[in-house]
């Protein structure tokens, strides 16, 4: 929501932000929020697996443990794809995609993997998830002219991700 | 929520799929809910704009009326750009982008104009919002096989929608 | 909330509409949603006995399934009650409960058979809601003075619905 | 949600409830929950008179504060709808409305007079709105066989309430 | 968002407000929501294990009752810590936590109580949750000073509540 | 959710837990969303301090952006409180309120910022509460043994925030 609010604002200093439309950060948009929900898919399939490989029968701690995994993988998944649809829908710029041609695929594909990650529990699909939003928020850093690195998350599953280098 | 679902009911009868990925109705996916959000968004607008013309000062019954209308033309025009992002990023396949390519720029078209339905109470800009969905809708119910008609809304506003002639 | 909103304007042009109430369409009330809610709810019923029907044990792919369709189908069976509450509580006024006494018995049934639908996976109830909301559709577009037809939808389950006649 | 999942079990022992439909206290239902949402718009309503007698311009607390309070009544004004919804639609069975006719009339006035003071923030609606609910708080602890008491709500605006009396 | 709402009103009779902190209902908090919330979550473990201990499968009904138990219960604890959190962060003040010094342990073990109900499907965890519940109603009340008294609650699973003695 | 989720994995592998209780990353807990909230909040009080001082009259451009900058204040500081209730709530213990016994105050004195947050539009409020979630966010990567530092967001408002040195 707060998005569209800034563009507003750019419209009063109208003429400095069409000068300046790449270097000036215009709002609060951060693909960490679709990173974590991510990180988070791939940490459910794993706790999916653990219960069923730990668990003999499907008692009630085994039923109400796998409904919950479930649960929260479609939450993370779809919120994923919403910061996602957020960044690509609101910030980015027909200039942008000129620059970064590949955009409105990744974005495609994106959606695409969230889609296979809530019908799934299938952990290659979720690690491939992440991977493709850490390229989106290399291509996002990119065009705010903020240099990135990548580092290992430091919670479980520890995955590599894309982050600003502030 | 319910398209993803779908996919899966696919894939147990993979081979068939295959064969006939064009003509199978593969899930509920209906541009009508965009369709009714975008034309709501007009409604609120032209509310908005008989409020400021018909009330002489800003008392209590114009501050409720007029938080109301904003209130509901964000969410409306939120609403409309999530069902066309479900289409899009769920159900629109590498095909139909190859037998449509104007898909993606028309997508990032609807998610932009949603975005200035927000920022502004701008008339000409809702209506393009709802032609846009309009054309999205268009193309959605070619890539089924199912022919179109153009009709006005039974409700006010009664601009012209994009139905499936059934 | 936009239901509520249009009787403000209304007011604004009191005489009007005290002259004319029953041909002024005087909001975007679309019984279409609800039809689509209540056929999805058909839908995930037939995906789950699929589900069991088509699977030989209870993996992790049958367990995340299935915990997706209950939740879907709840969702929708909910979604289409409120949607029917919005038209009943907020469009129906005393004069149409006069013209069609039928109307408070059929609000009432549809949200007792839209509980039954998230009880059970019972095919025939659910099959009932499509068709009790159906009546009701067909009576609120008779408010409005809008010929009807009944069609089949444009996808699976492809069960009869009520449309306006555009 | 809770409310359809109770009846499940009560199929469980199915002769039993059969036997005695009324005095078995089927679900946590409670209409509590209506009564103070319906006070609360009450309190909304003359916080935002406070507010219009109190401030002198419409300066930025003016613009926080009354954006504020407006969300607030819509909210709670559509929650008291949904809860009584809830009660009538899944609670209520035809045995009740054969004892208690005026329920569907009653259920009714309620969603109107919850339109009523989301359009307006007229202080008699938000009164009558409460009392409406008392009213069906009333019947439903008739319907449990459960003495009432009426007593004034410990927190503004004070109004009396129906409280079973335990 | 109530009761932010009303602390602004408080404002603008600071004076009065600043002698009278304690006496003064300054706005609609009511523990009872989250007392009916723990309630629920108690009725839905009964309603689980009732479902384990009756049905000799997991066949399509036991899958639909099972997820939606365990969904009722993610929901109404979830509900429950919310409602204490709002009354604990905004009602509360240094000078209640003052004569009440047990109040942030007990906040802090009603959060990690409604983990352990979420985690579990324990009927005697979710016992001590709506416990804890009574023990903050009882100081809450106490810090408003209003009269409390317990009465077993008029549904199943018919815990004894604390209530207001009004 | 998903935090709640993680404990029960704990448990299958208690003795290891029993004996590393501080140094093994339990789950996806990240105050960044928190801190990102908290900074949006300082972004609203900005937009609206430019409304009021860059348009001469209220006209329909005004109410648009003034509604929807008090709404996204109000979803972005209630959002900023719900993340660190849960990090205090779910994954803070007893031992860690020990070792940092200024804990529950701060947890406390965030949640009354952020109520000031929302009914004002004081930017000094605004800059404490991002501050205070700042100073939990540092307590909370000490209790995970991540080093930490400090470095001004890349986007405007641009204030200090505490990140995890990765």
């Amino acid at each position: 929501m707060i998005y569209k609010a800034l563009e507003t604002l750019d419209k009063t200093f109208g003429i400095e932000r069409a000068k300046a439309h790449c270097d000036v950060p215009c709002g609060i948009y951060d693909p960490i929020t679709a990173q974590i929900a991510a990180l988070t898919v791939v940490r459910m399939v794993d706790l999916m697996s653990d219960l069923v490989a730990n668990q003999s029968g499907q008692d009630l701690a085994f039923q109400n443990s796998m409904s919950r995994y479930v649960a929260v993988k479609e939450e993370h998944a779809e919120n994923a794809k919403h910061e996602v649809r957020v960044i690509w829908g609101d910030y980015i710029k027909a200039n942008h995609v000129e620059e970064h041609p590949e955009l409105p695929g990744l974005a495609h594909q994106i959606m695409q993997l969230g889609s296979k990650c809530r019908q799934t529990a299938d952990r290659e699909v979720a690690v491939q998830f992440v991977e493709a939003i850490n390229q989106f928020a290399e291509i996002f850093w990119k065009t705010k002219g903020v240099a990135i690195k990548r580092a290992k998350a430091p919670y479980a599953p520890a995955l590599e991700l894309v982050y600003p280098d502030l």
